[in-house]
């Protein structure tokens, strides 16, 4: 479960930082891009002043600090651009809910981003934070994946507009590609419960039951970070006019739209894994019944049977009986006993 | 699961035109229409310049497209009529959630229209997009079957009302003809869940299992695609009245009337198919138990008198015994047990 | 099912009149009552302009139509009283949602009607559509069944509130009994539920489940007729003051309650049939349990000591084993497999 | 189920007063308690006109009718205070749904009252009805069931707020008996299902589910009973302000969150319960498993034991074998199997 | 479960102040902090005077009243600060839903705190109610556990914003506090569930539903004391701006923000139960098909060799039959029947 370890912040006065996941040695990098009037200036920070407001008026800034575990530099990182220490406190706490916050100086937006390794169907997910104002983008990520690279690639091309069209598009792009990627991972997952479907009523091993949980608890967490997001666009469009542009609005209902239809595909899988694990659960039953009647089948004509040539080898020899009268018997009983199975249907 | 491929589109600019359904080498079709004082004329695009605005002001054009793959015919038509790009990108890309969306321009309708092959009970859907604004009606269907041939049927007789009702009419009539084809597949669906009713509680099989969970799922998806169109219905009223005129308010009324019934045969069908499963599950475990308990009678019965013959097999010539004493427990011995079972209600 | 045929319908342009159910022989019976200052006058109409509107100024014209399979018959009473062509098409068209429609001339209301017959428990419904305006009321029923004889029985009395009361009385007193005749289906539908609980535990066999499946059933297409119910009661009194006096309001709000009592009825039903089928399932497994404890104990009783007894019967003379022994050896083993079941508590 | 008898009912006329509860032969008692300036008189009503509205201004006159099976008398004593026709109907048909309803005298409050048997956990409930105006406050009761007499203790006491605080006050104090009451029984509820708990897992037998069966369906009728309360206390606080004085808002807050205290505890009664069914369905799978590994074992070890010493017991006396290799082979057999079935953890 | 004994409180006038948990021999303790200008004084209260309002203007007193079946000490302290008597009942009744209410001399609000043994799993929650006014904030806790004693430990640091900031924010930090244990509950509660998941499917023991079902108990009680915090925090915001000073506001927010944090945590795991749950009965199921299948096919293979072999122990010497073709046809009987296993996957 990837909720943090509260136990450490119990009674810590509000607005501590204190970092939540698990502890990594790996250094911070801070990937920094500046926008001014169409031109693109790209690099790593190497000193924390690299990650200064920009100098120039109309510039955009855009920090990405990839790694959290670092609280200080986080913490340096937002107090450049007066980010309120509620917020900076929540960035390092992984296990947040999707939410947005308005700032004095901008916005503050968390979220999930999801991945999905394709080999061994895993489905990994890391907290995104991101703050934006009037000239610049902060995000934070916790691990190393290169979850930014396109929007970065498409930066690099000349003539692009997210050179020009502020702040507001530029995080309109990240979550754009947050949620694309959502997608993926769900396309990725309705793969696997199309597999799933084929085999279920044939074969249902336990191995298949381990298969169906795992999804089913992948789409509980999915939800759990899907469903916030709805309102977090629906805010974003909403109330922070004051930084968001009326041209950004367009794509934001488009976000808006691509989240909508997450939940939707989210809430049918798991409605479909439902539905998988009653259809199962049936079919187990249903399997045994087959069991138990070749079991009853056997039994209740070889049983009698058995006692009969039983019976003839007692040590009585006036035993009465004509030999070819045992074999008759026998046989018409088992004709009667099949005759009568096949009746109800058994065989 | 119809959605579509987006590892494709990840990171890509917003407005880049996809198509992400799977590619068919088919040519596209384009059928025109043009209603003008009463008149029509009907012809198949041979160019694409076929498709541009009506010359004469006060004419209505409906240019229809059969095949959406060829995404740059799609873009060609959409820039005639000034569409903006997102929703461009929208339309070759199967897979969208049922919306309206205004334009500047005119609005835009996405929905699913299904059918059902009578033969096999397989249910076919596919995407039609709609946009209509002043003085033109575009669709976009994805595969070639002629879903609007009954429109265009009618659209021949001279007096029909839709050649001088204008757009918001022939849209109306364009997603009407859809909506009344969910009730044809639903009325089929109606007679399948009837049928299965009729074997439920007798013989269950573990193909009845396979088509329980086969309508399960496809009321699933078609309960995706249908809610949101009460929405659509509902605006298409409210909030479009540059585009529709008051007369065409009644048959809008009547348009979400409709929906508002598939909605509820639907869900009314879910929630069968969903007793049905619990129903089969019982009755499974009912025959099962019926199944033991012949088992079980014919074990308690037979075994302990073959226990009592094999006593007698024993090599002891002096075993105590008399000779119809045996005979007579044995007798008594399975009288009391039936009796039991009697008591019991096993037999 | 009583959803209609719709695939008759696909396509023809709206405002068509189609009967949707089946085709009946049977002739249609129009039975007119017309109340003037107190005094009542009725006859069964012997030509279709017997139903044309009343000629004095304060009188009301109750038409009743049995039978709506006559398509021409409700075409010409209805465009006497100028019904709107969309609501004509749908008087015929039974499966239709219960509704309230406003109109020009009056209001549409459309709904179902439940029956019982008390010997085969059968539920049995119709369509019923009622359309009032200043001085009439129409009303179309599918069969021929009496519904509304209580009505005309109480109109016949002299000094009967009905015969003054205006045309929205009228139609208050029509739902109220159809609304009044749910209660009677629903308390039945409680019996059956009562004897079915008497006999859950106990004896739970396949035709119970059968009857549980049906009342299911019932109760599922009960509540897609009687919840719409709820925002035509609503809307009749908020919406369509043109048409319905406020003396009346207080009836209304009294059908309502009813409404909403029916309501609740239907749900807690749903809920205890629900509950009936959990338990069924669990006391089914119980029993088989018993079954399955009964078989273990004896196979486990008798078996071994079959073996025993099978040793002793081999052929070899020299077999080690006094003969007391072994009797001694079997009667322990039975006494400790006795003990351990008790230990279990499965005996 | 207590739902009235509506057979008796549908067709006649609103306002008919018909008793629909069991008829009693019992006599209705009156009992009579008169406020005025702190003053208090109680008697029992010798003839109807006692309970005449109270001749001197200011004081508060309360009729307690017990018994409402003598239609006669329910509706004499609402004449004397002008309550409405078609609530003096609502009195004696006992079924209602409760609610409330504003009069021009007064306002009309219809609830359930429970109680609980504490020795034979049956519960009871029963219709209790209060009207209340400017100077007088009606309850009527079905049974003669002395629910009210803590109030009347409290009333006898000088000094007690009930003979200065008027009717609304009155009233509170009596629904809030009836409230406090549902608690009393809902605890007792909760020990019964304590000690269901208890047993839960270790011994299911069918008689615990009978009990789980009558919790689970008393529950869902007491539920319909306290939900619509909710909806009462909220309009007594602001519809009725005509008849609540302002002083009397704190305690009608303090009713209603009363009242959502037990629609709490209803429910998670309601949810214990549910998943109470699924432990246990699981619990006796679980069990049966453990009895079919016995079976298994035992079979599977000694049916091939049998056949061999079977086949040493032919009558060839060439059958190849030593005898001490039988006995060897056996035992190395037998031991295989135990651990096979050691391994597979089944012992 | 922690509802209170009504069966005592019936009838009785409201503002009766009964204590109702369980009764407790033990001394209530008094703690007392107060606050002035940055300064802090901290004692015992040695009598009830000591909790008197503070004589300074612009003082804060904390007094922490620990035990609160001493019914008398409740009342003698909230009548110091003007609770309301109605407030006053609620404080020592234990079992109270979780709520805020608006005092002319204050707020109040009640909620449940929760802890949990780690070593035995078991989770405890008390009742502790919350009063703040202009200068003070009463508290009040039934058991003797420190539950505030790291505020308590932060308020003794100088500097500390606790000391200077006013009775809302001291209130504040109280509720984190307490919400910020839930988390270390819930943390707690995830990680046996995350233990329960490996054991899942392999080893089903009755063990692991009694486990099961106590986690889903203690969900349910816990869900019923997280929901109704939910709108406590929005109304402190939203209702109370005469005690709530505008720079607490966003503390509260965050507050609240934790609050759902919670509740999704509780319905995350409640539905990670649940689903459990089906798939421990389909494991059941599963396990239960693998034994019956190896019964069926030791039987079916046994059984019939048994037959045959006894066959040739009667005691007619002439039956038909060549020595070695009886263990020719066992054994084509056996392969023949282990292939059929085979095909059909049992083996």
């Amino acid at each position: 479960m990837e909720q943090d370890d509260f136990s450490e912040k119990v009674g810590l006065p509000p607005g501590t930082v204190v970092h939540t996941g698990e502890d990594k040695a790996e250094e911070v990098v801070i990937k920094v891009m500046e926008f001014h009037k169409g031109q693109m200036r790209e690099y790593i920070a190497d000193c924390i002043e690299d990650c200064k407001p920009p100098d120039v008026a109309g510039a955009l800034k855009w920090v990405h600090v990839i790694g959290v575990h670092n609280v200080g530099i986080v913490q340096k990182v937002c107090e450049y651009y007066n980010v309120h220490p509620l917020i900076v406190e929540d960035i390092p706490s992984v296990g947040q809910r999707p939410k947005i916050e308005g700032l004095s100086s901008g916005v503050y937006i968390v979220l999930r981003a999801y991945d999905m390794d394709m080999e061994s169907d895993i489905i990994t997910s890391e907290q995104v934070s991101i703050v934006f104002g009037k000239d610049f983008v902060l995000s934070f990520q916790q691990s190393s994946a290169g979850i930014f690279e396109p929007i970065r690639e498409r930066a690099r091309r000349p003539k692009e507009q997210m050179r020009t069209n502020g702040p507001d598009y530029l995080t309109y792009a990240l979550l754009d590609l947050i949620i694309d990627r959502y997608f993926v991972v769900l396309e990725h997952v309705g793969d696997i419960i199309e597999d799933l479907e084929d085999d279920l009523i044939e074969h249902g091993t336990a191995d298949m039951l381990n298969r169906i949980y795992y999804i089913k608890r992948s789409l509980l967490t999915f939800r759990r970070h899907i469903w916030p997001l709805r309102e977090v666009a629906l805010k974003l469009q909403r109330d922070f006019s004051a930084h968001v542009k009326p041209s950004t609005h367009i794509y934001l209902r488009d976000l808006y739209d691509h989240i909508i239809r997450v939940t939707d595909l989210v809430e049918t899988y798991r409605e479909s894994i439902t539905g998988m694990l009653d259809i199962y659960l049936s079919s187990v039953s249903n399997r045994m019944n087959e069991v138990m009647k070749v079991l009853t089948v056997v039994s209740t004509i070889f049983i009698p049977l058995t006692l009969m040539s039983s019976l003839y080898g007692m040590n009585w020899p006036w035993f009465p009986g004509t030999d070819y009268g045992v074999l008759g018997v026998s046989i018409a009983l088992t004709v009667i006993l099949l005759g009568g199975f096949r009746m109800m249907k058994w065989i």
